[in-house]
């Protein structure tokens, strides 16, 4: 008995080796990814997250697919008779979503089983790893709201800039009520698409007005990389052409054709990434014209960056556990020292991507406009 | 002398022959494509219509692009040095909107250039040759418009099903307003996104009405193919399943959620390609919803479809120079016979794609709603 208990134990040691040494059996459950095009069977995901990817090239040489175990490296795929490629991630990925492309014979091209998605300034492949907490983002039978695609004038980006406007559930119906506004910014080589597309913030949203967990409020986003126009790095950027379109142009437009409540008591700024450089650049100029800050993967603010303590109706900090959630948790003890009203979120499991920032929103939503 | 003449005669019937068999010499004022993903140079197209595209693919073997003269055949590139593939169409190209897409060592592959539109029933590739009427669907300077996305409760494609609306500028503004609708449905392969991505059918909007060439009016769009779930032929098309998503689902959703004037005489139903044959089915079934029938390349009516005459606004039909012309004529002339108020648009030039569709519209639109 005795003996028995011992194979278990030195079984269960061996079984765990296995899998840390990335030996897990790879359960053929896969299903097509939900971002595949309709009609598509591949890429596909099983129940472990990984991926595998079948490409048709019958006269190829070589077929890669940059995504690959956590996201380093990427994926070779192997040639069968039938002329496709096929090949599966050595390991299993992150929840949530990805994005990748091929490179087919030397060339970038996009993976045709897949919808494309704006990141890395263009259009690029997208796979979905189902997430243990997928429900708060998905389509459910609950009252839905809407986004509007809307061009308004703009001397930063004109004649004409486009931004997409959430109204939640109910808007177009009481034309009465007034609304609090969220400016959400996307990271760098993203667009004004992102939020709604790779983000749901839209469905995001309406789950969470459903259940009550948040007061509904707008949701506008813009396109942020406005003085980037040649696609270069960080180093020189400079947030004036952004600010005078977000605070000059946007918010008098969607002020003017959206029932809002138009002063800074009910106004927040939100960014991921690049987009929360820009929020904690632009709430630190325009004290007066936000009241809610919050930076999603995108930094911190320390006591010394924020004049007036009482002013700020919240601060929200969050990224995920693979990032550098520290850096999130002393800036948190700081803020919180020194009176602010922070909120920190660690997004667990998660690294710098869409994942960790779709939790950020359903965290932050509840938090905004309380009072 | 008249040797000279002679001899300019004869140069001038050499050259007409050039030219007539494809020997015209092509001009080096070769631009980007105005649907290139930004920062691409390629694809270009030059001032005559010739399209040039150049792809990244080292080590191919082989690399066509599925575009060519007047449509058909195809244009095959050739390895330059630098590991590029590069090629000119043999010919111009009609003007306006084309889908196309690559084929790499014999794998379908979209061009990474371009912006891609869903056609085909798969996102395809997308370049836009110049057209000499291109002004009334360009992004000017004018009030604009949105196109807001929604989410409608739908049992045919549920739990909730994606349309389009177009609402004009002003709509948010004047709440007590209310407005006509217009069903505008996309063709085979396509989906709800076309007549907004491909067809411009917002921008056509915004600059007749800043024109004052038409009423404001409200545009729904929808996924038509509700039952071609596998994307199979039109042999057995049944028009129930679309028809109640249409009728029943989506127009009282509409009429809820939208300021429209909510009867027949304030509706119109029009259709491209397949959306003609399910706009001529729809309104023959349902003629106490719409008032307004338009069939763009989507075939015609005869005098025995229509039971009263009297009881239909307006029967639009039109289609390309390039498609059968002849049949939209002669079913106008024996509308117009029976005493329908019938108007028909040829578009010059162009065969079954968007530029016909866009202009089509642009006819259309100032036609509808007038009494």
């Amino acid at each position: 008995m005795k003996q028995l208990q011992l194979l278990l134990v030195i079984g269960a040691i061996i079984g765990s080796f296995s899998i840390a040494s990335g030996q897990e059996t790879i359960k053929e459950d896969f299903k097509p990814s939900t971002l595949n095009q309709p009609g598509q069977k591949y890429p596909q995901v099983n129940s472990q997250g990984y991926a595998r990817f079948r490409i048709i090239a019958p006269a190829a040489d070589s077929v890669k697919v940059s995504l690959g175990l956590g996201g380093r490296g990427g994926t070779v795929l192997h040639k069968k008779e039938d002329g496709s490629w096929m090949g599966t991630t050595e390991g299993p990925m992150d929840e949530g979503f990805h994005y990748y492309h091929l490179t087919v014979d030397g060339g970038t091209f996009n993976d045709p089983g897949t919808l494309n998605f704006y990141g890395s300034t263009r259009w690029e492949s997208g796979i979905e790893i189902p997430a243990h907490d997928q429900d708060f983002y998905a389509l459910k039978d609950v009252p839905h709201g809407q986004v509007h695609k809307i061009l308004f004038p703009s001397k930063v980006s004109g004649p004409s800039a486009v931004a997409y406007v959430y109204t939640p559930p109910g808007y177009s119906k009481d034309q009465s009520k007034r609304y609090p506004v969220l400016y959400l910014q996307h990271g760098w080589g993203e667009d004004e698409t992102a939020w709604s597309n790779q983000g749901h913030a839209n469905l995001i949203m309406d789950n969470l007005i459903a259940e009550g967990k948040t007061e509904p409020f707008l949701i506008v986003m813009t396109y942020g990389m406005t003085n980037e126009i040649k696609f270069g790095g960080l180093r020189d950027f400079d947030i004036t052409p952004f600010q005078t379109k977000l605070v000059d142009e946007l918010i008098p437009y969607v002020d003017e054709n959206f029932r809002t409540i138009a002063d800074r008591e009910h106004r927040a700024m939100a960014g991921l990434s690049m987009g929360g450089m820009e929020t904690k650049m632009v709430t630190l100029n325009k004290p007066e014209t936000f009241s809610h800050y919050a930076l999603l993967s995108g930094g911190i603010y320390t006591p010394e960056d924020i004049k007036d303590q009482s002013d700020i109706k919240l601060i929200f900090l969050s990224c995920g556990s693979k990032e550098r959630p520290e850096s999130i948790k002393n800036a948190t003890a700081d803020l919180k020292e020194s009176g602010a009203n922070v909120v920190s979120y660690i997004s667990e499991g998660t690294a710098h991507e869409f994942q960790t920032w779709r939790r950020s929103l359903k965290e932050l939503a509840p938090l905004l406009f309380k009072n």
